[in-house]
């Protein structure tokens, strides 16, 4: 059928879990929620920071903010625990279908996660293509691999595909990122 | 000599390091950056959460939040990694001298330090007793013993004498908090 250009979106709307209009912030939230209800795991994702410049007291616990300015995150997006390993990671959404910008992530975020892994911590970057409606899980060594063998601005799509791991959307938790991570270490202790 | 009430505060001043106007919160976070600095922890004090309810966009990358309040914090303030460990607490000060009163605490936070303890991340408090200059750290296994055994509201302040950690004040790292840490991770090996 030959669909306008705005209803064929809309199809795509409804069968794609990720274009559902939920952010992969909210899933993010969401399987945090879910991992903290079940104890597998206490991740948050940090506030945004900003720098206050002008508050209202209306009474002795009671403030207004009447004027703030948004800051550059000193770190990444996520962090916690799980299992006793301390977890780190940066989340980003890009609307391009082949690449992804490395403009996104600011390069002292790069640095962080590379300390994170040296100290035997687990960094990684999780990315979702939207229009796509792919979601990948990229380890830190595996972005500092790319990082360091090219000169490139951005991380092409099927770089995603070898080196990520794709994070498949469900019903709960939503995005089961640990899963890999799991795995991951499972594959670390048997070496 | 007799000098006035004043004059003999005055005293106490100069030669107290932390009634120098530094706040525990100044001295954690410069800690912080010497540790980070140094590679031997990556820890940071989380933004404070605020909900925005009012942005007035300047421009493609300038926003300006007009209206925000402040949000009940969901975990501690302060989390990261040392050596391989997740660590994480929460830091205060008191103006009394015989107790911390544990309405500075919210009970969700209380929760969080033991589900961290559980996990085996390093949970913990740091109390600062302004007025006696004296800064204490208490691992969150005494503070939950405490919780436990007392009905009382606050932690009287030779509970931290009898089982916390005095933290002295110095130049550089300021709050050395982790040289208890790692002497507290040595016992645990030994044992």
């Amino acid at each position: 059928m030959n669909y306008p250009k705005g209803v064929k979106k809309e199809v795509q709307h409804v069968t794609n879990y990720s274009n559902r209009g939920m952010t992969l912030e909210d899933d993010l939230n969401r399987t945090n929620l879910y991992y903290r209800e079940k104890g597998i795991a206490y991740i948050y994702k940090k506030p945004t920071p900003i720098k206050i410049s002008k508050v209202d007291y209306l009474g002795k616990r009671k403030a207004v903010i009447k004027e703030a300015f948004f800051m550059e995150p000193s770190t990444t997006d996520y962090n916690g625990i799980y299992d006793g390993y301390y977890i780190d990671f940066e989340a980003k959404e890009t609307k391009l279908k082949t690449s992804f910008p490395l403009a996104n992530i600011h390069p002292h975020q790069l640095k962080h996660l590379e300390n994170i892994t040296n100290m035997n911590g687990i960094g990684f970057l999780i990315v979702r293509f939207c229009n796509l409606g792919e979601t990948y899980l990229l380890m830190e060594k595996d972005l500092i691999q790319f990082l360091n063998t090219s000169d490139k601005k951005s991380i092409p799509h099927h770089y995603f595909v070898q080196h990520g791991y794709l994070l498949k959307e469900q019903l709960n938790p939503r995005l089961d990122y640990l899963r890999v991570i799991k795995k991951i270490l499972e594959v670390e202790k048997n070496e």
